[in-house]
């Protein structure tokens, strides 16, 4: 379907031109609402994500193709943390007159994250305001069995994460000092996967909880232990790091987008590496939960050490 | 079931509050994403729509609970406009400081609107930020023959309205003003009603496209009339209107969440007003689209006038 005709008006002069630039990508749009096919048999899975300017980002640290690039991929990342196929997302976005110059630039970004997942843009909002606010909904579908729940941890399975930590903290680190990040660290923070192809891999092979690392490895399994009733033993000695950054860098570097995963020990990690070219690794157990005491144990230099904590909006 | 259990930190402390404040209507959030049951046999619908402050609503005029409601039903009208029964919603916020006294104020008019519609409010995003901006994307289903698309309209149909028109106009001309609006008026404006259960009546009983009038009668019959490749002619003359304004005032007052909707001329107007207790008027004509001319001609007082213009977030 071709897309509907806008009526006129700059508003939607400016839609017509995003349209335009995202083609195929947003065929269909135009109506009140966007119309779309769930496959029999499987559940729809919905996750919406706000990136809001000076909180999620700065202007000087990012190109507006990696803004609208990032603001996508954590919405579709937590369609990766349930395993679920994506469908398809919509777009909210308040334009400040300043950004508005980079509204094709932004919309490149978030086109880009779609064709690497497969995604189509259904929908969306434009309105203008003070602030550069780009929300976006996503849509995904699974069989209700292949969907790893937050809550679905059990005694016994062992811990995994995907890919290389630290990137992004480091890359904040320097860019908050006003120095050049690594190559690697820029390009971890820029430029963040979904591991949609890797999670759907995984429940696959017997995985049953996972969750994403949106606020830092140890803040996100403390929601996965929390959720599950479990108690998660994380032995940071284990992890992979990017270069340059120290195991409780890497423990504590919120939006990597990583998946945290519970699962059987039996899961093939050199597989999984040759499958899609990151890691897979082993970095703790889960235990029943204690009666007292914190739902994660952190072990480091093989001694217990405080959680390093992960990042919190709200935080005062 | 319940409430997944979030992890500690200020941030989720906050959404602890707003859930538990939601009850039953949030159960099952918590998640990376929410999980929902599409009814076999039918299509979803999906829309999302932003408030933000200073562009669609300014603090003085409304109290924190209507500024929730009407975000929220904003957005559900989107699904009215498409003849979908409401599944559920996700909400995503912008919270200032200066708003989070209101935070849960905000959460009981999303709440008042989720419970009038039937709806689950089935995720969210919470976020710190300059602007309050509050983002509702709204999931519905229908059955594919019964949806009303925008580009549905049929030459030879009947353009109907519902509800009495002009009261958001002549409110927010009143308190732009810094004067008190009528009753009415301000109810209009304040406490729109989603026509959720009319369009679904109305698509039962042959009706084939509608749009919403969020940015006035004229300027959205314009959108549907583009869509469908064909012209509307509308009598003012014959809108039904809020007391103490003009035809030309009802026909662009924004933001009224009333349907524009194109149906057979045998569509009983008495009983969808004893049924919902709103009128549905009939106020014009689907005509072939002219090789050249306006897609939407307006009469008033029986002669041909400049179409009243909408509003329109980018006009500069």
């Amino acid at each position: 379907m071709a897309h509907i005709t806008l009526g006129p008006g700059s508003e939607f002069d400016l839609v017509r031109a995003l349209l335009a630039r995202w083609g195929t990508l947003a065929e269909g749009t135009g109506d009140d609402a966007a119309i779309v096919d769930v496959p029999a048999g499987e559940k729809l899975v919905v996750s919406t994500d706000s990136s809001v300017e000076f909180v999620h980002f700065k202007r000087e640290w990012l190109t507006a193709q990696e803004i609208g690039y990032r603001a996508a991929a954590s919405a579709v990342s937590d369609l990766a943390a349930m395993g679920a196929t994506p469908l398809g997302m919509t777009v909210a976005m308040t334009l400040p007159d300043a950004w508005r110059p980079q509204a094709l630039e932004l919309a490149d970004g978030m086109a880009e994250l779609a064709r690497a997942t497969g995604m189509r843009i259904i929908g969306g909002d434009l309105t203008s305001g003070a602030t550069l606010t780009i929300t976006v909904t996503v849509l995904g579908a699974a069989r209700s069995e292949q969907l790893l729940r937050r809550d679905g941890a059990v005694a016994g399975q062992v811990v995994f994460v995907t890919g290389r930590f630290g990137g992004p903290g480091a890359a904040v680190r320097a860019l908050s000092r006003d120095e050049t990040p690594a190559a690697e660290h820029r390009q971890r923070f820029a430029h963040p996967v979904p591991r949609i192809r890797e999670a759907i891999w995984l429940a696959a092979e017997g995985a049953t909880a996972a969750v994403d690392c949106s606020d830092g490895l140890v803040a996100d399994a403390a929601h996965l232990a929390a959720a599950s009733d479990r108690r998660l033993v994380l032995d940071l000695d284990q992890l992979t790091l990017v270069d340059g950054v120290t195991e409780v860098e890497g423990a504590s570097s919120g939006e990597e987008y990583e998946l945290v995963v519970t699962g059987p020990a039996s899961l093939d990690t050199d597989r999984f590496a040759r499958e899609f070219g990151v890691p897979l690794t082993a970095v703790g157990r889960v235990e029943i939960a204690p009666a007292t005491g914190p739902d994660v144990i952190v072990l480091y230099d093989g001694r217990v050490i405080t959680p390093p904590t992960g990042h919190d909006h709200f935080r005062t």
